[in-house]
Order: C-alpha cells, then structure tokens, then sequence
C-alpha cells in the first residue's frame, strides 16, 4: 500500500474494538516518529508509550472523556520540550558527536549560536517551537501507522495541565502536546467512518509561482 | 521501501544537483501533506510550489543563502492561516457538508463551538496553532519525498517577515511557517551524507508506562 492509498484508508477514529496492536507495530510506529526530522536535530520531545488501564482511564476523564483513550491497546502522548537550556541542547551535540566520532569541537560554534539564539527567547515561544517539531513526529508516526494498517485517533482535545500534572511531566520538564491512541476501528458505532474523507479542494490548497 | 527505510535514507540534503523532480512525484508529495489529519479538519495552511527560478533566488537571499533552495526544482512553502475567523472556519464546514450531501445543521453546533472557542484566543496563539496543524503535513510530506527517493530539506532558517512580503502572503492572511526544497543530492561537496544519521538514543526518547 503506498503512503497516500494509506492515508486514504486512515481516519480520526472514533469508535475502537478494544483488539491490542502487537508491540512489533507500535515499536515501528514510534521508530517512524524517532527518526523524524527536527530544528537542528535537536529532538526536543518525548514520547510516552501506556497501557496501564486505570491510567488511561484517568487520561480520558480529562479529555472530555474520549472513549477511544480506554479502548485503544497503546496511547502515544507526545510531550515537547519545556523551555531550551544550554544543558540539553549541549547533551544533544554530545551525543551526536559521539555517534559520529567527532570531537566537540566539530559543533562548537553551531552550538553555541545555537544556545544564545534559543536561550534568549521566552519559555513560551521555545515550547511553541519545540511542539512544533513534535508535530512533525507526529505526522510520521501517523503516516507510520496507516500504512501498517493500524487505526489512531490525532487529538488535541485535552486539558494539557491537569494531563501534565497527571503524568508528572512538569518535573522532567516537558509539556504534553498532542495524544495519539493506537488500536482498531469498531465500525459499529462510529459515526466518522463512513463518511466522505473531505480536503479543502486541491485548487485552493496549492499556489503554484512558476 | 518501507517508511522506516525510506526515513533512514532521507537526510537534510545540503547540497543538491539541479536535476528536476517529475512534476507527478510533486504531486504525490503535497498530496501526502493535503491528506494530513488537522485539528477539526480546519487544514489552516496552504502551500506554494515555486519553481520560478529569480523567485528562488529571491527567496534564498531572506533565507541565509541556502544553495539548496536554488538548486532544488520545487520549493514548498508551507503558510499558515494568520488567524481563525469565522468565515474562514464557515467555509471549511460548508465544503465537508456539501462534499458529504448533509445540511448546514449537521454541523451547525460543532462549528459554532470552534469559532467561538478559536476566535477567542489572540492572533499570536492561533497561528501557532495553525502552524502546528502545517508542521504534521510538514511530516507526512517529508516521509512521501523519502518514499519516492526525492531528496528534501526541512527549512525553518529563513526571515519569515522577509519571505511574507516577498510572497505577498500578508495580503491573503498566510504566514510562512517552514520550507522545502525538493531536488536530487549532489554528494560531491554534500558535507552532511556521509555522517552517521543520529537520535537521541531510544530509551530516553520513550517513557512506558505499563
């Protein structure tokens, strides 16, 4: 199945059959979004992986108690960045130095350009940028999941801080961005599933300056 | 291929040869990113096929040079809607029910919400929220480049104000939120293709919690 028949196929699931996604595909799922690309390689988010039943349960009632949060096998939440630190962005050359045999010197201007730049914005307009990346990751790992045949439902629909009280991500400073429940369609009862997929039409949606 | 394959193979080109990319593979390309999922299906972005070659000259002086946005044969620009507004949330609505034969009210209170919901917040805080929505086309589009072995360089390093004008984007409420190139790599003089592809190691990218 190629990328965009997968795309087709997929939609925000509403209703899931409660049947558990083998780890095999949830691995890949995740491997989809750790591989996506971000500003600078920087990566500046975390994925969390649940299955506990009585967590996710506690996740549901504060997102407007979507039912797909319980019945799906494997709930991603995508949590960004708090803020940029000289320490993370640091570590993050570190490791690539390492992994390439480099010294740090290598990246040492970049680095350091890097840290005034990022450090000298607000904490809000940094975790703006760092969920935004996690948003690309977020894309690959819900293109990831369609072509492995897997239903998600992408949402936003959350209150982000009592989530991140919930998860105690305020701690390891991260924010939770987006929620990304893994499972499959029960069409019985979900009224999405046999509607139209609608676009903004391709005319609008593209300028072409040639 | 498979994705993971294709994500492992893709990298941000830094240098690419001038070859031009079959306009059907550039179709397919901002296809994957007009299927993308989008908060309440708003798709609050557009985004700019540039091939005109003074244009992509132009574009790479706001954009600190970057050779490979001369180099490449189409450039996607991807622009976010600046802010929400009821007409422009209307008319999204109104799209999906005609598409899907359903009368205005099917929708009537769904979107009412949004609007109030959305247009309550400052402008600032729904273009970030716009741009997110572009950032998951961003992904699904860089992971359909790779399927197709088309090389592509995810930008944020440009003058976004610059560009805007440049592009008359202002006028028609968009704001450029990211870029890419989309061309062939040049590996003679790219200094990035023979490094090692780094993430940060897997066991600090994923919480489980079981």
């Amino acid at each position: 199945m190629s990328l965009i028949e997968a795309l087709n196929w997929r939609y925000a699931t509403k209703k899931m059959n409660g049947n558990a996604v083998p780890q095999e595909k949830v691995n890949q799922i995740v491997k989809a979004a750790h591989l996506a690309p971000t500003s600078s390689g920087l990566q500046p988010f975390k994925i969390l992986v649940i299955t506990n039943p009585e967590l996710k349960e506690k996740i549901a009632a504060v997102a407007y108690g979507q039912q797909q949060i319980i019945d799906c096998s494997h709930l991603l939440v995508f949590a960004a960045w708090t803020n940029y630190t000289a320490e993370n962005i640091k570590e993050v050359f570190a490791n690539a130095n390492a992994e390439r045999n480099l010294p740090e010197s290598a990246t040492a201007d970049y680095a350091n350009n890097l840290i005034n730049n990022l450090t000298s914005k607000s904490a809000e307009e940094n975790f703006h940028h760092a969920a935004k990346q996690a948003y690309i990751a977020f894309g690959t790992a819900i293109a990831e999941a369609a072509l492995l045949k897997v239903d998600a439902t992408p949402m936003e629909g959350f209150d982000a801080e009592k989530l991140d009280e919930l998860l105690n991500l305020k701690a390891q400073n991260l924010g939770s961005t987006t929620l990304l429940p893994l499972g499959y369609r029960e069409e019985n009862g979900d009224w999405l599933v046999n509607l139209k997929k609608v676009r903004t039409p391709l005319t609008d949606f593209v300028i072409e300056l040639n």
